[in-house]
């Protein structure tokens, strides 16, 4: 840690494939690449970590591929720090069909419905082959209305299950990351959080539920949660991308986070602007000859106009979605090496407080009122 | 010209935009974007001049919107030459409901089923605000069933057209071809070529049909008109893009063509290839590590292996599609660069059949005697 104001902390990751400094946005590689970007592109928009998914790329195109490849960082070419999920949120997300035992998970393959068993044991080797920088524990990600029975069952087996993968796993130079699950139940989470830090990890995440959890209520977890995990460690949420979502979890004291969103969103057209998400589909863009977003330095705020962009993404044009999601990702990027800044500046609280006004109200927020941020 | 071998014929192609040696290819960019690629990719990939549609982007988004962006030019980030086609193809192949006479054709859009009037004039106007340093005469594309009678008042409906064009015509920084037509009749052909040759146009294209006509067919029409083309304007075939059409084209004296096939293809995983066309869907690339093609500096062969991007064509990842479209490009324009070194060194025939050999059978060809093309 290099600052902290509040609860919300500033400092670097060291990871074999170089430093990171935090907080950061981990823009998701689902399949092996981010949707339509090249690691080259990754390191313009200041990428830090690339998350790459274990439950995809273990079915297509398989970890010994991969692992043959030189890991995902030969095979995808990105040569930065990678963090690799469980496959247990897809797993628990996705399948329509699992079998959920002591021993593991068992569910059919979203691709082709055939059989797959996820142990701990398997999807630490898994992540092994594939190599990242980080990989994490398997976890059970109930859904939200599961029974307060079900959740500690559920709790206790992910931590009995993360001893295994602390056991399985072998590789020296990649960190094996905890997660502290327990539902929207507060005495469960304590539980959880006590379990995963006795067991003693390099890093720790606070998961999410399968299904069903308001935002709300888990970013009260998330306040109960992050307190207790050791302050040296570094501490990732998973599955939050949304720019206002980000500096929520920041101020709880998150270094690391992950989502779909930013690229996502680029696929529908829609842009982060720090004057709200834009639907470039929007009539009012069709004739506008303005750049997405006056000083972003991105690719796509300098080489073309939001009538240019409104137009490629009306005719469904593969460029607009490439440079959309360049942008989104610069964009979340930016937003976090801003948090940095007034996080060591001992601003944050006010930071974030202009920063969500603005983007949540543009007409009357900070634009208005010409305050730059 | 800079250099002759037998009809084949190096040269430059000067433009506002800067000069292109040629013979050239002209990757297509219909909607305004060559699918998937920037101007920078462009540039990496050598492409020469860039081609615009101006039936889409009359329709989509609209020339008086380009224009006020500054052109295609400015709209879409290109800075390098350009040519735009009259739309009078895709008026002839695409719409399901037209209607000819003297002064133009009505036709209903592909889009909404709008009805719209393509006139010589319009057409003109309509390039002039798209503002390529190329543009071309408005043509009638008739099929080659279509009857002798009907072709031969058609390419003097097409010859009436080009006048009306021509006079139509003001932008200086814009050269204005023209186009023989005349379908599969000899004779119609040379009716076709004195009557434009006469008008006189700083360049000449040799038209195709909008359906029916074979390549075989199409060369015999070319190899008759081009040797009575001015041997010092440019000449432009329309709509080829495949290897060995390529080189059979040039070895009749065409300068500059133009096809959406290397990137239409590459959207279907098709990969040119020294060693002829490669589908990466096939099994025997899933694992194969070795790159695209072992002398390209393209980043597609740069950066990745085969193995990865089989499995991005597959699981349809954008990035597969765009660096097998960029790879194609580049591949297409490295087959110019050498036919143009062997035409200069007076080898063009041998290059031509050498290559074509390995091309169309890579086990028994040039690979397997280990020859260097």
């Amino acid at each position: 840690m290099t600052a902290r104001d509040g609860e919300a902390r500033a400092g670097v990751l060291h990871t074999p494939h170089g430093d990171v400094p935090t907080p950061t946005f981990m823009p998701v590689g689902t399949k092996g690449s981010v949707k339509g970007l090249t690691p080259g592109d990754l390191r313009s928009a200041s990428a830090g970590v690339v998350l790459g998914n274990t439950y995809h790329l273990y079915l297509r195109p398989g970890a010994d591929l991969i692992r043959e490849a030189g890991g995902l960082h030969g095979f995808s070419g990105w040569d930065g720090p990678m963090l690799t999920d469980s496959g247990g949120y897809q797993v628990f997300s996705l399948a329509h069909k699992r079998r959920l035992s002591e021993r593991g998970v068992e569910f059919a393959s979203v691709y082709d419905g055939s059989s797959h068993l996820f142990t701990p044991e398997l999807t630490t080797r898994v992540q092994e082959d594939l190599g990242a920088d980080v990989a994490m524990v398997l976890d059970e990600c109930p859904p939200a209305n599961a029974s307060r029975e079900y959740h500690t069952e559920s709790l206790r087996r992910t931590a009995r299950w993360a001893e295994r993968c602390r056991e399985a796993h072998g590789r020296e130079d990649q960190a094996l990351f905890g997660i502290v699950q327990g539902g929207l139940y507060p005495d469960l989470r304590e539980e959880s959080l006590e379990r995963t830090v006795e067991l003693g990890f390099p890093g720790y995440a606070v998961g999410g539920l399968s299904v069903g959890e308001s935002r709300e209520e888990m970013l009260e977890m998330l306040a109960l949660v992050a307190p207790g995990l050791p302050a040296g460690k570094p501490r990732y949420f998973m599955g939050i991308g949304d720019p206002v979502g980000i500096l929520q979890v920041i101020a709880l004291g998150v270094d690391m986070f992950d989502c779909v969103l930013p690229t996502r969103l680029a696929r529908h057209g829609m842009a982060l602007t720090r004057d709200g998400r834009i639907n470039l589909k929007n009539a009012r863009y069709r004739r506008d000859l303005g750049v997405l977003e006056a000083e972003c330095p991105c690719e796509a705020c300098t080489g073309y106009s939001r009538a240019y962009l409104s137009h490629l993404i009306r005719e469904n044009e593969m460029l607009g979605h490439r440079l959309v999601t360049l942008h989104n990702v610069h964009f979340v990027g930016e937003l976090c090496r801003r948090a940095r800044v007034a996080i060591g500046e001992g601003r944050y609280g006010e930071f974030m407080q202009r920063w969500i006004s603005r983007y949540t109200n543009p007409e009357g927020g900070a634009q208005a009122t010409g305050v730059a941020l």
